[in-house]
């Protein structure tokens, strides 16, 4: 991402949850566009820092109305009633979202009549929340997965132009494929991790001593915030189900060898992992892989 | 770790297997007493880096005989017949190891009749294996397991003295505590770590787009070396099927509610966490945690 002088394709932002997703791209739009006005709601976890909008607002309405791109940076079960409002207050603005699951979603813009709307998942992040950990550089190398919406298609495309200017890389998919795949590479290793941890509390005595890096990379997620993925796996239940019952099936059967079978499963697993690292090109780095 | 002007605890250092931690051994003890000799069998993978070693010799009972330090850096089915070399040889050396499990370990140096042991692990690795990947500061701030074997109290604490020039952390513990610990936070990891790779092959069309840098963490043990893994976890298979067993227990049940059961294990989790953390002291950040 570099300071560019061509047109931006959204004139005026509106953030509706100026958090780490939404604060990360009000600043990485200012960098991108300096002339771009990024208007916000007001951040509940303290003060914004300098510079990252231009005013902010309580009234959404008024935000949408304001803006020609009106992003969702709220929880997923905040959006509907969000979504309302903006249908209601006649915003001709393009509608996105950030949520992390999008069956939902999608089902809820439609209910909500908003005419021009494209769900969207950055997968980007950071250990903590808040405004205050918000980077310019969240986004960059990092997927921004694409659902087709009511939006046309030349809203579609400006959008498209709009995220990969931010950095990152971006895939089209239907929410319900969006929402299979989270559940096995996102979903589930949350409630692995989790697990993993509290089988450990076996060992806590002499754990601690002998835990290394890999300890450590498998466990970081257990200290994610237990609402948050309340919310995740209620709303994806189904699919999270799926992943897990085709992860038990992975695992070592009750009279199995275990030897044998971590042989033959980090033989696939390597092989596996080598053809995904492959597909996921140039951004592998970025992403710790 | 610094250069250091202070007697080294032991004056002729041999090194058995000069891979990537008897090389990192042979490189630190240098770099902390650049007086020390250090002797090591040649490597099998190629040329050793410059200046790591004194001299090379494949003959370990000259080794033995002219060392007062033995380190056995080799896979752990090949240690008793070592073992017993070094025993024949009638060398009075302190000889310790650097395997990942230890009961066996400690049994074989038994009977082999070693008169001077002391058990050890390392927590320290990397992506890489061999000599070419070796780096005298692989140990700084890394926990170092010791196991009382045959050796007095004099030698263990002069190996101790050793362990800690270079940088290590150590913990002494008794070699079941030791293995079941490691089932729990190392090898349990590992068989997860395959087992959620193999899963996501169920999405493998867009996984891959999808995948964030928890998955790529979470499963980057899933290239680790099958063979080496056979060995571990058929060397300690009762622990990691004991982990394993608590590991499942800690997982949702058939009927429960997803939502609710990541919120409760969350909140463990996290605690657990924490905790862990702090008992880590001062060395987590060194270790990814």
């Amino acid at each position: 991402m570099t300071r560019g002088t061509a047109e931006p394709p959204f004139r005026r932002i509106g953030i509706v949850g100026t958090g780490l997703i939404g604060g990360s791209i009000a600043l990485a739009a200012r960098r991108r566009w300096p002339g771009v006005e990024v208007v916000g709601t007001p951040s509940r976890s303290g003060p914004l820092p300098e510079g990252m909008l231009d005013r902010t607002t309580a009234d959404v309405a008024e935000l949408s109305l304001t803006s020609d791109l009106v992003v969702l940076a709220v929880p997923v079960p905040v959006m509907p009633g969000l979504m309302r409002t903006i249908a209601a207050s006649g915003s001709a603005a393009l509608v996105t979202d950030v949520g992390s699951t999008k069956r939902g979603v999608m089902r809820a813009a439609n209910e909500a009549g908003l005419p021009a709307f494209v769900g969207g998942h950055p997968m980007a992040g950071g250990e903590k929340p808040g405004a205050s950990e918000a980077r310019a550089d969240l986004f960059v190398g990092r997927p921004w997965l694409l659902i087709e919406g009511s939006a046309g298609p030349e809203l579609r495309e400006r959008f498209e132009q709009f995220v990969r200017a931010l950095g990152a890389v971006t895939h089209w998919m239907d929410a319900a494929a969006h929402d299979r795949a989270v559940a096995y590479v996102s979903h589930l290793p949350q409630v692995v991790a989790a697990a993993l941890m509290n089988a450990a509390e076996a060992v806590a005595a002499t754990g601690p001593h002998v835990a290394g890096k890999a300890f450590g990379e498998m466990t970081r997620l257990a200290s994610s915030p237990p609402d948050l993925w309340q919310g995740i796996c209620t709303e994806n239940a189904d699919f999270v189900r799926e992943a897990l019952q085709t992860f038990l099936a992975q695992l070592p059967g009750a009279g199995e060898d275990v030897g044998a079978w971590i042989n033959d499963a980090l033989q696939r697993s390597g092989q596996a992992r080598g053809r995904w690292l492959a597909r996921q090109g140039g951004t592998t780095g970025d992403r710790g892989v």
